[in-house]
């Protein structure tokens, strides 16, 4: 094989997908078990239902679309993506799991915990998301094994230790991601990106198909937001719909008046267009638990894409230029920053309401401490996968293969055959 | 800048969205309230989200690619009937909910209003549908605004003044959109549209975004037609349902056989089967609180579709070498004289259930001065809208840039920078 | 009319769309009836539409664009999916009420009855698949007017004579529509065929559309085979989406390995991708009544992924050489095989539930007899469908025109008129 292709993935690639698949074939097959003992009040399956539709697709419909914006990198961009949530989500059951093995000996698996194990997955996904086209699928295989570990074991720790709830704990999902694709990018760096990659653009097609995908999570948020708040109170349910909605609904007006705006000749970007209409949607699922009025959340949402647009135009390429982080998505901006944005939002509600001095210092303590456990975990889990994914056991791709299908896809046209 | 460049919109788009926004969100932080007491039979959300999503699903999804048919103003179709979308519906919460400020001194947000709200904003898309392409954003959310206005008075006249119920009154949005849309085409009306503008093609890609966008449609509509018709009544909302179903249906088949027939070699056209597939849809919107039978329901469709098509086919380009009424989306036969039909197949349907003479003839009177109403009011807002929006001060797209991205959008090759 | 042009369809297809439609409403205006008596507790309504529209996704997004693929044939592969889609669905809603109808005189339309259509018209679109490209419109619709009719003959058969329940009967869509199909296709074999035609690769941007249709099937398949799982027993609905999901989520990771293996430079492959993703829900879908622990479908998805990516790699092109079976999109090994895996994999958990030997023994005649007689009846249709459609009647495309939208679709730039 000529030194001008890609190294073939073959002996990489498929023993690695196998060898897991067999491994989580079995370990299914000892101790995970449908729930059977449904509730009596029998309307729980067609409540739950679509909420598990609407997020599964967002997983595999928004996120791959949203990632094939490259010109020549569509097939990698929704297939890898494809890829990479089917095996965080079935490593996800498996270590959400353990506590309940632990106790009964069993891992049930319901429609609510699958939900929990795609939000784990998304979790990957926006890690995903910052090394794309950089890194090959194997790379993101093992990312994604990594940080779907280390992501539920800061859930865990944040629930057993300071007692934080699901719903708080799985939405500092963005902030874990993004920290934890940043590190890893940072290790991974290559001299190319300074000088951007060749194929690292759009075009008017591709630019459609995120579109689309855009507008698919744009639409699904508010089920992602609210899956997690409690069935019982149905009001807060509600609330978590119409909140997200409308902030949602703010950071799309306000993305769009910022990129006009931020651009000498008055256009809009789509990129700010797919990207920050996005980050209310962000920051009002990480402070969701405290929003109470509908000004707030719009509130939120206008902050936040603000932030984000801005940060999509300036800081993804001083973040490059000074910190060596290429960042393909421009995932700080639109994860990263409107997730702390929410995280102090939460704060500042929480600290509205509190009555009592004592009370407010603490919850403040608690909630820097739950951040600061978040961040910690996050940099350390970046560091260590970047350490084992950097070598060239791996084969990573050469600089000019970078963002292009062809290293890792049979070609129609070649594959014709007689 | 250069004279060849479109006109900079920075100094009016980004100010004319951050201010409206910023006086929505005053609004709401003053007067609106997410509903919180939660009837006790809980599962009214779950019963109502679904079909909130669907309607979504629509107006931002198949609106929005359905509109993105011209070759090179894909990013513009999607990215504008977002926008639209987005500011709409804000402005139609506000609106819609003037009367229950009035009496209880807050405007309730609750999932079914929402959906109303969004049905007001697909009157505003229908409109914009008509001028597209032909237009800047800037004077596309001032003819939203407006519209969405007049059509939010238009239902308010018809309930208090004649007592129309809900359902009806507000499937009145296909005239209202078209009409008023119809009004202001002719007001903008420029000589380059008679020799079609270069770039209003479609070409093979771009014809299948907007296929998926009508599909999108065309699978959604039955909730749409559905949604406001009363929860309480379940065989009600099962019939509205099936009705739609059938009708569009019969009108998809239609469709395509008149397609064929009145093409001269035999072939389809990919405008017919975008556009008139959803023409029962609409019929059906309109009359369905009288439609009983699936017949019924499949006999409008067949005659929907057929008008549909024959107008896509001859009536857009009279309309244009005759009234000088450029319609981008050919609106008029898609949503208007489907709709008119649909108005017509109601008011026999209900004669023929009239024992009584007396009661008929008052029932005529009173269809036909619904119908008189919405005409004028649409008419009447339709040049108001077209003497405001006609003003050089907006900024209107050269002729050779209509129906381009690269007046608005900053293109990906030029949005490298080092 | 230049011979060079493909037949014009014009007396052919839009008579017999406008005759088959005109009949299908006099058939419904005479013998179909909404059911009006919902049962007392009303959320039944609630609990099924969503089931519903998932299932109505997949028909006309999924399948259409999933077979939208080659490069110069996306009109036709969404267009004529769509059409054939609608027709296949109206005349089964006749064909599978003739039982209530000889009962008690009305074809009762209520959710689950479409639903039981849509999934008759699945086994229509399957047969399609393999055809696709080398026949017009009119064929097509030819070809799903009688696979209905024969799908709907099959499973009454099985449930009269072999008392199979319907979740089983219909499950055998996947091994009804291929088989009827591949029949078809050596009946219509034409030589061209052996030497690829050439238009007959995908892109890189139809490639992407067939991807994204692909994924709605994949996201929707859970619904589709937990669509006739009786409402009652909650439990089983609950395990029947499990099983699918997973069984779907192994198969994917399965396809990319195998994908990745068979290919000499180790690439992966998109059409692999696309098809055999869906592997294990279709062979799960067979086998459900009988699936109960989590690893059971695991197992069958990733037996059914080896087996469908093999089959797609190296039978596809085998059946052309050795059979003259043109298989367009693979449905052999995407339908086929995996559903036959399913048929053994049902027995093989049947039996190890079996205590009795006999028992062990009736059954396994009974399902073998369940096989046979769906296989007879879908060849003898397959041969009468072959005869009937082969005639020169129906104006076949000629070699050249083969998977060309020219020969169907009206191109924009031609339909540019002054």
């Amino acid at each position: 094989m000529a030194p001008r292709y890609a190294p073939s993935l073959r002996s990489r690639l498929a023993p690695l997908l196998l060898l897991l698949q067999l491994v989580f074939i079995l370990i299914y097959g000892f101790y995970t078990e449908v729930k059977s003992n449904v509730k009596v009040r029998g309307d729980n399956f067609f409540c739950f239902y679509p909420n598990l539709q609407d997020v599964t697709v967002m997983v595999f419909l928004g996120f791959g679309f949203l990632y094939s914006f490259p010109v020549r990198y569509g097939f990698s961009g929704s297939g890898f993506n494809f890829l990479v949530a089917v095996m965080a989500t079935q490593l996800a059951v498996i270590l959400n799991g353990i506590e309940s093995w632990y106790y009964s000996g069993k891992i049930i698996i319901d429609l609510k915990s699958i939900v929990v194990d795609e939000m784990c997955a998304v979790s990957a996904l926006i890690s995903i998301g910052i090394v794309m086209g950089k890194t090959n699928p194997v790379h993101l295989i093992l990312i994604a094994m990594l940080e779907v570990s280390g992501f539920v074991l800061n859930k865990w720790l944040l629930r057993t230790l300071l007692r934080v709830q699901l719903p708080n704990s799985i939405m500092q999902l963005h902030i874990f991601g993004t920290l934890f694709g940043l590190v890893l990018t940072w290790m991974l760096y290559r001299t190319e990106s300074e000088r951007q990659f060749e194929k690292e653009k759009s075009d008017c097609k591709m630019g459609l198909f995120s579109m689309l995908g855009s507008i698919c999570l744009w639409i699904f948020w508010p089920s992602f937001n609210s899956a997690l708040v409690k069935d019982g109170a149905l009001g807060r349910k509600l609330q978590a719909v119409c909140s997200t909605y409308l902030a949602l609904a703010v950071s799309a007006v306000t993305a769009a008046a910022v990129s006009v705006l931020s651009s000498p000749r008055g256009k809009l970007n789509l990129i700010h267009m797919q990207s920050c209409i996005l980050a209310g949607g962000v920051a009002v699922g990480v402070s969701m638990t405290a929003v109470r009025q509908p000004w707030e959340a719009m509130a939120i949402g206008f902050t936040a894409a603000i932030v984000s647009t801005i940060g999509v135009r300036y800081l993804k390429i001083h973040m490059l230029l000074a910190f060596q982080c290429h960042d393909t998505c421009a995932v700080l901006s639109t994860h990263g920053l409107p997730s702390l944005l929410g995280w102090v939002a939460h704060l500042l509600l929480q600290l509205k309401d509190c009555a009592d001095h004592t009370m407010a210092i603490r919850f403040t303590v608690f909630h820097i401490c739950t951040l600061l456990l978040t961040i910690a975990l996050s940099l350390s889990m970046g560091i260590i996968t970047g350490l084992l994914v950097k070598s060239n056991f791996w084969r990573p791709p050469q600089d000019k293969k970078c963002f292009d299908d062809q290293a890792y896809w049979e070609f129609p046209h070649l594959a014709v055959r007689k």
